[in-house]
């Protein structure tokens, strides 16, 4: 077997993040690599031999682990010695399999499929598994950590921000509860999307030509081959498998990666010096930067939206794979054996994200600083509310000259607002209404104008929390 | 209100798709142009303030009567007016629609929103009425044509093709069914994702902050507001609804945009000059080439494609939209005004398949030429199959020269078959076995070698015209 | 003609950026509106008319008046009424033209010529006249906007940034100079590109078929036709110019657009609450937001980035239009239509920055107090730099471990460092050497190591200053 | 080292595409695999070594001999191994190579630079030996191809076609040239953007904080250091270079790709069965189908243009690589790892073409059968264009309605216009004016209504073919 230095490779795939992913990446290996692919279409050609021998009544223990032993015996490195004399992958890799299967069931090896029977059929299954063992169990571990931080600051206040601006404060478990959220129904879509990929053994242009010369049922020994492998045909078949099962899995998974690269933004952003309400975890070896000996980065945020800019755009590969002419043509070839790249990228950015959020420290000191510095005058909305639910039509245009006023002399919103007697009696008068007897009190703490926030934070956290460990139970018994 | 020919417009869609497409455009300029916007933004104030009043227990005939009258009354014009002097589109549609809403509740206009709570929420609801009221009635009657297609010509003889080859005989209808089955399911999944549009009315950073100063049940208060526009609350806000529903829905509806486009580029390329198979309309008056005047070009299909590729790539723009720092950036504004867009192009790509469809002749002489001139070629497969059957392992090698001697010495492969005795009497066998009793008119007809083809068409025609039917009353009732 | 309100259009262009951008919009109209493209195609068969008129020496002054009269009466509304019927753009406005042209020339009109002869010069001549008459403008206007502030701020003290970090101080100016030095290649690139358009009339295949039956140079007709338009022709036609000469300009167009959405972040971010360096302008009547009276937020700087969100990923279209197959197939005539929306968006975004820019006001508070906030730790570099000048291998390490004992112990670095004597030494002498005699007021005045950000930004803007002039000064002279 | 087999790798770059590139993958590696990523920052920390010893006038033969060697010997798997300490890669690499070079001089390493002053300048390097030494050299051999089929066929006749459909007889060289003429400025221009790749040395934030505690011209200090390896420093430097320099090699590398996409889109479907007129080359021992042993499919063109999909959306990433916030963000560095993919991917592509060209047979039975198939047909424009000439206004009706008369009548068009004689009168007398006095022969002889495109195939050929020459010295002698 022709060994290289990882170093050699040109794809950062398979040297940069390998290595800084090894485990990771060892385990998608098993289902992503050329190695797994062969070791897929392999398996296809098996299930398609036993389904024969089943349809003939020649179905036997032997005859079944035999044809597993020729699957472990068909290794790449054999069939790619062969393809550089046939020119074409799967007749290279049947004649490879077929020596190491009984004579006298040889001639079943392929009988009635196309290549790309085997291909399609293989990539399903392939994509299925990395999916389910690799990429799915990796986002609930991270929709665990998330979580963990909505639920375990549910009550830590913040300030709320839009436009990058102090907006009105809420917490930060509501920050969090966002992603939990969001990602939380990607998951379960990814789950369904991976649930419903599809094989076929419909032959050449799907019609079943091939196995209508074979079997009086052609349709019923596609679903019973299928069913070997755990799979359902496809609807209609051309050349290949309908593309929008693998299409609409990997819609997904660029939205999860969206989701994800917006929290990795949400949390970079948060680090910045000025702000400094999150921090990544800093080992005492780390070298910030290489010159200025104080910097402590915020790189592995910067490291998944980076991810995520590499790869996004790929979705616009699968669009356009969804176009092959005719019965098909071979344009989609070489550009879907790229997809299972975007399962490695995405399934980097997940780990590091999961790895960010494992380490990462909350400063409460910054959250405070942050959200006394937006000091009162996030509280000019519920001053202006107050006001407005008292009748007040103008209400906006009140509190917002307040607010100019309060800027210019330096003085708190209240303060202004107190000048004002008639307008501070209705405030007062509609805060006692909703249970908040001390204006005073409440205009100097924003942090108890936080609104629903610690409480949504929790029910999402709890509600997710039971999805995830559903689907994670479910998960563990297919294997 | 300002008037301008449309032929001052920028966009091909304000002008010469508008003259194209006029009908359809004037029903979707109902729910996507900028008037709807503001209409439904002021649907959405006039739903809140219902709210508020039906929580105050004031709600009366009168006063609904007063704030849909205020709806209609706050025209685009007059809002655009305002919004020179405020710099902020909500801020100028609430000044508007307050002058004509009854001045005992003007106070409750937008009492308790932000901005993005009405902007949100009337967005859910355009996009939805667009979808179900235009996009999914045009797909609905594509996928009739089409299904029409895969019946009528069920058994109507084609030869397959897979690389523009010549493969094996299927169907016209299976070629047609294709399309039938692909995007029934994106109808569906259009359908689904239309219903799961969601509103917010949970404030400025979505913690209920204003609400809660307001009412004890904040959250209900939204889901009673959104349930008098049909709507759901967003299962988390920040300033915005989670940006996933809208996402998703679009990217179903790229992916029915590339079904279509691959059924263009079929129609397209079967309208070749060589292949000729099917031909679009072509009025007596219409010109093909300005310069050459024997021209028919398959324009429509040409056209289809083209949009695809126009709006295809517009798909990024949404998934880069799925980031929005901490409680929302404004970066998504400009672009998310965009979206609509996609609307129209796809619609127009729609209404031009319809019209293709309809107008479509099948050329039945072209059909049996091809499959003529693809000769007993086709018929290798079978020939390898049925000898395979038989137990020769080599089938495909044996078959695989056959043909190359057919070529070779300009006879039929059958002749070349029957010189080689043992192989054509195991052939002869196996074809019998499967109910074929004449080998000679088996391999001098390719169309008897056709699989399951017509089966398929016709069930796939009439499982999806079930569905269809199921749908169009379903939203016929809607309305 | 018919007649419709702005607010109807489905475009944002045609309907918010129209209002929004009136004056801009309204010039662009004579470049890219339908009514433009049109009136594009008459001049280039005018142009047709003209060049056979030279051909066969029957110019006259009177001719050219009647065909230039010709041009302005043939209306769109005309020409779409006759598409109607003939089905095909240009055949239509050939059937328009000819009604206006004298029955003794009307023979010459369109002869010789394909539509796509007259559609793809009329598109180069368009694209020329947009960018050259407004884009570059516009452009121009921008870049003087940042060399203002490059030069204006080159000495003001900035603290430097990297991963959103503080790292060594810079000046305000050396922020302005980059996209100084950025926006002003990518600007003389726009210019280059605008120049080197071309039109064809090489006919159907663009083998001078027809107009070899009339002419004995055919070339040199089509090198004569299009310099009465100043076009040169494409080196090699199929039925259409070479599709690279638009894409590169486009290419271009989104580089800018790169550029300014860059800047655009930056400001925006530079406006955070917590960093506050510079502010965009905000006029007293202004509603930052409809619920928090109190909020002035970078919404222009976002628009701008959100315009680029909106149309970047368009440039894939033009991508995917490279692709025709043979001597042309027509999936390229939709798609090419909205490329003029592009310059729209972008001249949108232009202008935003333009105005962003011109209201902007530098917080030198806020910029003073970011740099103190920084603190000592900036000079963390210059201290490791300085030690390893003096031969420290491991200066890096040293200081390193010095800014950690700084933050425990709550002290600033210079006094660390002073506590070590050997290291201070060694950098005082240093310091000495590049001209440095106080070590103590270097390290508590971190403005002082800002290297050669003054004087490359003021270099950089009277560079560009000169650039900018010249081609400013060339593109009123072609007016 | 750690060594692997390759089919454990993931990115198909790594495996299937390394197997059947070897020869180009091998030498692509030197330049683009993370071992010469790894050489080439070595490279960079050497020459900012030698110009510090330059600087201080300590320059020896011996001290750059034991830098070139501590270059070679810092080998990759110690830098990853200290890089799993340090957490960052330049400052494990500097701690690598500072124990190769002499201690006397170890104090120089990384002096005055930043992480990214190395990274960008090794990139640019990188960047610019793998196109001038890997891609030009390939596409030079892919234009010479191309070159050969124009000139060789300059004079085959072809029928013309749009929109799939005949059109006018060109010749198959007049093809070949379309792709001679855009491929070759194409190549040009990436000729010239190799070429204008920057480095830089102004350290942390670009302003030459650190050098400037060095040296007194730290900007002269910078085009020293660059200069040693051939670079000139970017105009303006943040922490990086300014990006647009890569970014427009890789505009302009995509540019190519899609003309290269275009030439495999239209030699596929020249193969078609129904067309045939060029084959690709398909040996003895291939196999086309594993099921079908008599199809030979275009497979090679579709790889090329499944490639495509593949790469050419990666542009996305580098268009929102522009942006980076402030001095930098890190966002743009996994996803500029990447970039390298897509030269792998084009050269890939590149590789695959030439072998198609060197190759591919053109069919020229199949050739004539579709002129002749077009019959008359094709001669309708001529016939307009002549009637037209001869002053008469309505031609193109009159001639249009004679190819639906032939049509109906099954008669040729000059049969058709003879019947009219005073018609087939003035075309005559017309045809005689440009030198044609058989009429007769030319409407029964489509391929002598070719234009000039034999001419301008041939031009066009040796117009590039002196091009091609130049460059291709002009590059031998740089190595």
């Amino acid at each position: 077997m022709e060994q290289h230095s990882i170093f050699e490779n040109i794809s950062p795939l398979d040297h940069r993040y390998y290595q800084s992913n090894r485990e990771l990446f060892d385990l998608l290996r098993k289902y992503i690599s050329e190695e797994a692919s062969v070791l897929y279409c392999a398996k296809v050609e098996a299930a398609l031999v036993k389904s024969h021998l089943h349809f003939q009544d020649r179905l036997s223990d032997e005859l079944v682990n035999a044809l597993d032993q020729a699957v472990e015996k068909t290794e790449p490195a054999l069939v790619y010695e062969e393809e550089a004399k046939t020119q074409h992958n799967i007749r290279a890799l049947v004649n490879v399999m077929k020596q190491f299967v009984p004579e006298e069931i040889r001639h079943f090896v392929h009988m009635g499929a196309t290549s790309v029977d085997i291909l399609d059929t293989a990539n399903a299954l392939k994509l299925r598994e990395a999916v389910r063992r690799v990429i799915l169990p990796q986002l609930i571990q991270l929709e665990e950590q998330l979580i963990r931080f909505a639920t375990e600051h549910a009550e830590t206040p913040q300030v709320g921000r839009t436009h990058g601006q102090y907006a009105v404060p809420i917490t930060l478990g509501h920050s969090f509860a966002e992603y939990v959220s969001r990602l939380g129904k990607s998951i379960q879509e990814i789950d369904r999307r991976s649930l419903d990929l599809r094989g076929k053994l419909a032959g050449a242009v799907g019609g079943y030509n091939a196995t209508s010369m074979i079997y009086e049922d052609p349709v019923e020994f596609e679903r019973h081959s299928l069913s070997l492998l755990g799979l359902k045909p496809s609807d209609h078949s051309t050349q290949m498998v309908e593309p929008e099962h693998v299409l609409r899995l990997f819609l997904e998974i660029n939205t999860a990666f969206g989701i994800i690269a917006n929290l990795a933004d949400d949390l970079r952003h948060l680090q910045r010096s000025e702000i400094d309400e999150v921090r990544e975890y800093f080992s005492p070896t780390q070298v910030g930067s290489s010159t200025m000996p104080q910097k402590r980065n915020p790189w592995n945020c910067e490291h998944v939206k980076s991810l995520w800019k590499a790869f996004s755009p790929r979705i616009m590969s699968l669009y356009m794979d969804q176009i092959s002419e005719h019965q098909r043509d071979l344009s989609n070839s070489a550009s879907g054996r790229f997809t299972v790249e975007i399962l490695a990228g995405f399934a980097a950015a997940v780990k590091r994200m999961v790895k960010i959020l494992s380490g990462m420290t909350v400063n409460m000191k910054g959250l405070q600083r942050n959200l006394e510095n937006a000091g009162s005058s996030v509280l000019a909305e519920p001053a202006y509310i107050l006001l407005s639910s008292q009748g007040e039509a103008d209400a906006h245009e009140i509190i917002r000259k307040f607010t100019l006023k309060a800027e210019q002399e330096e003085k708190s919103l209240s303060e202004v607002m107190k000048s004002d007697k008639a307008v501070w009696e209705k405030i007062s008068r509609r805060l006692e209404a909703v249970g908040v007897d001390n204006p005073d009190e409440f205009f100097s703490n924003p942090q108890l104008y936080r609104g629903r926030t610690a409480q949504r934070a929790r029910d999402l956290g709890s509600f997710w929390s039971r999805e995830m460990n559903a689907l994670s139970t479910g998960l563990k018994n297919e294997e």
